[in-house]
């Protein structure tokens, strides 16, 4: 069975310490918004989709065992609730979606004369659970998609029929640990591995707070895949040396031109892989992609602490007195990437805007 | 006055651990070849200048205090010690060249009758202690040739007569504690500021010894140069948003064609130079040229352990049962390099083998 990140029975939500992997194996009890709010604002918990996933679970727990006079009093608790969670890590647009959806049912609710206080309640709590079902059952829609379309990109430029086992690189962690489940770049992984087509795997470092070497690595060596670590400075001389047929990528935010916000370090693996004509896959929930935003240049890129990048635990690895530049994400514009693996297909960039507007419809 | 990595009197050597920097600056006794092997090999010296520097003089400490019979068992002495020296870390091209010259020497010294096997010993005293003396000559005039090159292009490519102060990236550590005292790469950046041209600069972190956070940083600071230190995955988003107008990088051995063999993470950062039209120069004297490898195809590069990787000081910080690559170097092909930079002047890759053989002819 692949790790569980998140464990969750109505009423009580545990969630995986990542801060402390892969050293410890600590589950964290998460007994209501505030401790959602210090989990994901502290990367206890990280990865957009886990991030929406344990800040709604946390906003039903706290609300289980209460009672409430109104629906009014129910939709003014939820909303400021749902907001306060959102503020936890801006950059991270599936909360926002998340919170915007759970609001719209609680005013739907609110409006309904056919639903009463505790069945609105009930009704909340089954849309938040039903968002963790849903999430491993898109992860693997996203890796049937992702593992298909690297296949085929490699059985064409072979001129052969069917594909071999291919060597994949991956950024970041994107898998169990920042899902519900399954993993979105790493699902793609674990697809191929599922078809037999898995020949390698490799995860990069992943500075400044090792997600790569940490998390990815954990994994890999719990699923027992042929897989490898790299530094992050890496990456360009392994496209040229090990034959890696595709980099998959996960996303923090895509915007309606294709342009990706991803963990710092994305942008450059994509410059590298034009350079060495290594196909390029950002690997996203729909649920990731806002077409509000038109472009990459929109995207605020938040900045954190030197501390992340001076210290490792207490241990400081670098010169007292030294200014940081820690942006945590980067942009990879659209022009570099192959395609955009979704739970309903693989889009190119120049495609994506109409290819969901017209999903969004149906 | 800039900081003393190596403390050199006749009979007498000491190196500042850099292995311990910054959390803690002590100096090492390095009491003969013994010492001296262990000091390049444990990486407590490092960069390719020093660890020939260190190694020769580790030698000279060894013979001061001894006595010998005849010429030819000075002569044998020096040849199996040299050899053993130059075993320490095999990619440091200086190392070897130090030795054959110094070998050479002593070929000289014993055929030549009028020279005893006290003068034998002196005359090789005092040409290993003369390479300590020349490797910061040296590396000043690589920092004049390098400043003005770089300022030369700026003008040029605004079409101004002077450039203004200029924002330059450098990789890894080519300062005071590389060389002998005044560094290649970063002896640019000291000439620039000298000169009033020094902007800003940025150093990589350079995973997995972290030269760059805890030596070049250490020594900007020293220095109190505007400086900023940026993880290895973030050049390509630097370059994006900071303006840089050129890198400068040093190199542990540069090929006839120009290919160089540097620091892992150095060609990447020429990818992505490339990919932003940014000025890419590599700083090394001409020891570091090796004419008789006619590319980088040629250079064997050192795998170096996991636990580089996998561990910061005692601390774990990948997780347990992943396999690591680790390759110390990587070669940039001269397609990605504008200019290298030497004592003797800037030279495009393409001319370098020409130009180098010109002048050791005269």
């Amino acid at each position: 069975m692949s790790l569980q990140s998140i464990k969750y029975t109505r009423g009580s939500l545990e969630i995986l310490d990542q801060l402390l992997l892969p050293v410890q194996s600590k589950y964290l009890p998460v007994r209501g918004v505030e401790d959602g709010w210090k989990v994901i604002n502290k990367m206890q918990v990280r990865g957009a989709p886990a991030i929406a996933i344990v800040g709604c679970l946390s906003l039903a727990v706290e609300i289980h065992p209460e009672e409430f006079d109104s629906k009014k009093s129910l939709r003014q608790e939820l909303e400021g609730k749902l907001n306060y969670l959102v503020s936890a890590r801006p950059t991270a647009v599936n909360m926002k979606m998340a919170a915007d959806e759970l609001l719209s049912l609680a005013n739907d609710l609110t409006k309904d004369d056919n639903v009463d206080v505790a069945a609105m309640k009930q009704r909340f709590l089954n849309a938040t659970e039903a968002m963790l079902k849903k999430d491993i059952a898109d992860n693997r829609a996203i890796g049937a998609h992702g593992a298909k379309a690297i296949l085929q990109l490699v059985a064409a430029a072979a001129g052969a029929p069917m594909a071999g086992p291919v060597r994949v690189l991956t950024h970041c962690n994107t898998g169990s640990l920042a899902t519900a489940g399954y993993g979105t770049a790493l699902g793609v992984v674990r697809q191929l591995s599922e078809l037999g087509k898995l020949e390698h795997v490799y995860c990069t470092e992943t500075r400044p707070y090792n997600q790569g070497a940490r998390l990815t690595a954990y994994e890999l060596v719990h699923e027992k895949f042929p897989a490898t670590l790299v530094l992050d400075s890496m990456v360009a001389a392994l496209l040229r040396a090990k034959n890696v047929a595709a980099v998959v990528v996960g996303a923090d935010r895509v915007a309606a031109n294709g342009d990706t916000a991803n963990k710092i370090g994305t942008y450059q693996i994509a410059v590298v892989a034009k350079h060495h004509g290594v196909p390029f896959f950002v690997a996203a929930p729909l649920t990731s992609i806002d077409l509000h935003i038109p472009s990459g240049d929109h995207i605020i890129i938040e900045e954190r602490p030197d501390r992340e990048m001076t210290h490792v635990g207490e241990h400081r690895i670098a010169a007292p007195g030294i200014n940081c530049w820690n942006p945590a994400f980067d942009v990879t514009p659209a022009s570099l990437i192959t395609g955009i693996i979704t739970e309903r297909g693989v889009f190119q960039p120049a495609q994506l805007k109409e290819a969901i507007t017209k999903l969004l419809e149906t």
